[in-house]
């Protein structure tokens, strides 16, 4: 079977991969669709993000669906054919973290795709896929790109359930890649009233805006557009930090009213904050990272017509055009999500 | 001009009353619709309900919306012409609960159309109306009946506010009158992934289908029905008891999920409580109590498309016919919300 | 080895018994002291308690402390001769429960000296008992007879958690048995400000007022007493309910202030609750069961000075005088916390 | 009467003023004692701290006690010659903050001694001070200086409060001035369990740990002490950054375990955040800012014996020794609070 390998920066090849044999609470999958992440692309354009760098061949990819093709031994609940939706995230359930609950914080995680420990875990962008059952959650009535999507849709959900109430909260989200426009339509979900978001490019917007977002600011056109925001000690309740850029990270702050909430979403590195802000008007910044139970409540929201996140899937290519299609996924003026086609 | 008057049980009339004059911060309204709430029924069929009765003549109605046509000395924000959703509650602002922000639990409160302190405070069922001009939340692209809608859909964002989390949470209704409706309205858009809902009447159950309840049952029917979601100590995350009925809520305890939440809505007297099953599985039981800031929020959530009321409108009736509104509002088998056309 | 056995009603019976062998990650103990808990009574009194009623003998007891005798294989932190409080909850962690954190709720819960299940789970007051590694918290410092009380502690500091937050908030506690009296520990170590206890005992309110309680009420002689501080929709802020009486639960619930909270404890039948009060005052009932991590939070607390549990333990009686330790037990107007001495 | 005025940097005069006369709801107040607090210190080393810059001379002081000795028009509940605690604190009541409870974000706020609005709000440093009787806390019990502590302790208790559930909790306090030393009590109060301190002079240090902490560290000398607790994901469940210093919030960071929290105290300008600890162990940073009901219960705790700040008074000067009072407050080696006996 085929597999999406990147050697190093700019270096990704499509290579011939064992298939694996499902064992004991194992399925065997064929995969349907995957999805290119940013930390996908860190290693494709920069070997790696920060402090953790490849260090040998690394399949990427963590956000795919699949059918199932072999059931292994004690699987129950999935039956061969079925679309599902499969978590990247496999904790070891027996940790400190996992026994509170906190599986996300799992001291045994293993992520696909992911050069944090070494050997580095291997990634979902493969053909054939032998994964736990229980990363598997059936996903009838989705389309296989909908389902590939319940990944970041979960990061999103994570995030919303971090943010605190929503129920009629005004939501600012700075930087409407995949996960902005996301947590735009968590957020929508979640009961916010009015939400606002801020771009560099208008093509994220206009899909920011499809997702829900009742006002739309191009800061780049317009940098002074959230200064209104900020009179009285500032006007929303939540800020989903998705630019990882500190200017819009201190504007976000300053539209912020008192006691309000900032999620910081993604993976940058140091960030210069305005503690005076943080402090006197009570702010909390709050970290969320990936997400857990919530991978199976977006593919329920979803299955129910809840949330849809079909409007960001811009782009389709097959496994053999992978390499055009992570240059697609680079390009914010173009593309919101682009999926590779497995089967 | 016109109001309508309950003087005793079964005895409602349509009186002339003496137009008031507005002052410093007031506005003096034309009414527009009314709708007839279950303390107005109290009043109307039995003079009171628990401790509180009659004991003077008293103007019902407290889900009014009206049309702005004077406006007294230094009122600012609205214009006369405008269509408003009057909010029947009149908080001193300055008590030890208002300092609190607790404006519901106000010592001093001013409830519209209350038999709790004499002199009674009188209602809003009134061809004209003066009110507070923060009373009034301009209700632009909504139609009258919407408006006076505000009151109890506030009262069911309140109780979701109150149930604490909703996102991806599993939500059992029991009761399905206007309130519950509106419940199974606030818990969906504020995330709820599964909502059952129970009631005695077919015609009920019918309208809590259209307002998105995902199974509806009627338990005089299927007495049995909600039993294989009590397995394995229970399915439901949140349950908003709108019934009063012990059957119910003991039911329902029986299908909540350990530190599930119950939301008690409704002023019932003294209830038997399993508490064996309160105690064991962690339940919470909250009381939920009228509204404050959420009044504006359902507005704006109606406004903005993202709550639909309408279908809660079964009948419409002008003022001559009150009498035939108060009787049909006591039909559970034909009304939902019926209201009354003041102009 | 002895054990105490109940066969019903008032059979209680000094037997003897096989010894277990440790297998991996257990240990075997010699038992120093355990504590007669309600539940031990109602099993001695009435032969069980609601639905719960003997079916076979079993061995009482699940308020113990220990000395390490032997450790099986694989035991790490504990070595021969370490006095031990012995935690008698042995949660399955990986059902659905323990894998949200809520060990408290195990579907599978093995807890020592309980009918529920049939076989009943044997408990600890027995000479010899086997125990799993991680039910055993180092005591150090400690006198056996406090480490012993670690049990009980834990279930009050669990109900102070549910009880949220504390700190320079009023508290009144009803019912002043072990729960009740560690339940004002617990409040006071958490912060409160002021403290009520109400029982109707003079002996137990004695031992409460040496716990730290700022006044206490025996409403057998003050049944009034409380009425001050229902005006202005009351005082409290919390309510620890420890009496099961129906009576105390109401004038607590008159006496609490608007989103006061009240948390149940112990095990009650169907009790009759003023849902108006619950209702109109916004209060919250929380059902608080058993405890976790409390378990080695409580023996920390003790080891570091900050909670004093020896007050409580107002009778230590040899092995041999059992029956004469649950008799004495039994009596509010004489004994607090009655202990065993097993060696 | 005699004022203790700052004209600019290093430039401290006691200077003649005229007495106020109390009106309605107002008293008269003789000043007790005033303690020399660090924005005090920033406007007589710096005339200042960041964007905020003395534009004239303003008395300085906002941690006093006093006796009364006028009672306004209409005042109860105080009598003439009580000490009372007197908060610097003079919200608004009527904003939208202030109706929300949030008295500390009042968009209207006097503050004794503060130059962020022009004209300054003047300080309490002076011999005969008018104030709303609502300022005023009887301290019966308390010494002079006590109650002059009641602000400081009364930002600690906030902070507490914002730092969420504290029982059993392991908790950092990096910084050791008196507002260290006062989270230190706060947190014991509300029930930490192990409290590691860290600052950088001996002295301080010294005090933290009579004020209760388990382990006191001095970062200059044993610069890696904190690593052994970052493993594992770290150890700290809530670090109190006290010191405005990035290594020490670094460092602090490092150590908190998931889903930690930082309550940052104090007024710094902007700091760098390891943005990829927060996002990845879903660390929470909230700000803390003054105080509201906090100063009230201060006062009780102390009252009661729970809270002992006594111990933190290690220099009293006469009014007359004013500047040597602040030179002393500047030195960290040998000074934790100064207070100035006003009579």
């Amino acid at each position: 079977m085929k597999a999406i390998v990147v050697h190093g920066p700019k270096d990704l090849r499509i290579e011939d991969r064992a298939e694996d044999v499902p064992g004991a609470g194992e399925v065997r999958l064929r995969l349907a669709v995957g999805g290119v992440c940013g930390s996908d692309l860190h290693y494709y354009n920069h070997g790696g993000f920060g402090a953790v760098r490849l260090r040998e061949p690394m399949i990427l990819g963590h956000e795919v669906s699949a059918h199932v093709e072999v059931l292994g031994p004690g699987v129950e609940g999935l039956a061969i054919g079925d679309l599902v939706a499969v978590s990247p995230s496999r904790p070891c359930r027996s940790c400190r973290y996992c026994q509170q609950g906190l599986h996300n914080q799992c001291l045994n995680m293993r992520f696909y795709g992911s050069a944090m420990p070494f050997p580095h875990i291997q990634g979902a962008f493969r053909e054939v896929l032998v994964a736990d059952a229980q990363q598997c959650v059936p996903a009838a009535g989705l389309t296989p790109g909908e389902a590939a999507l319940a990944e970041p849709l979960a990061v999103a959900l994570h995030a919303t359930r971090r943010a605190g109430e929503m129920l009629g909260k005004r939501v600012l989200v700075t930087g409407c890649g995949p996960i902005g426009v996301l947590a735009i339509l968590a957020a929508r979900r979640a009961g916010a009233a009015e939400i606002i978001a801020t771009d560099l490019s208008d093509f994220m917007l206009s899909l920011a805006r499809t997702a829900g977002a009742d006002r739309v600011i191009n800061t780049k056109d317009q940098p002074d557009a959230l200064a209104p925001y900020s009179a009285d000690k500032g006007s929303f309740d939540v800020l989903y930090e998705c630019s990882g850029a500190a200017p819009a990270l201190a504007a976000g702050i300053a539209a912020l009213r008192p006691r309000g909430v900032i999620v910081q979403l993604g993976l940058g590195g140091d960030m210069s904050l305005p503690m005076m802000a943080i402090t006197a008007k009570e702010l909390e910044l709050r970290g969320s990272f990936r997400f857990h139970e919530e991978f199976a409540t977006g593919v329920g929201l979803m299955q129910r017509g809840l949330i849809d996140v079909k409007p960001l899937i811009t782009h389709t290519l097959p496994l053999s055009e992978a390499v055009t299609a992570f240059e697609l996924a680079n390009d914010r003026g173009l593309a919101m999500k682009t999926q590779i086609a497995f089967s």
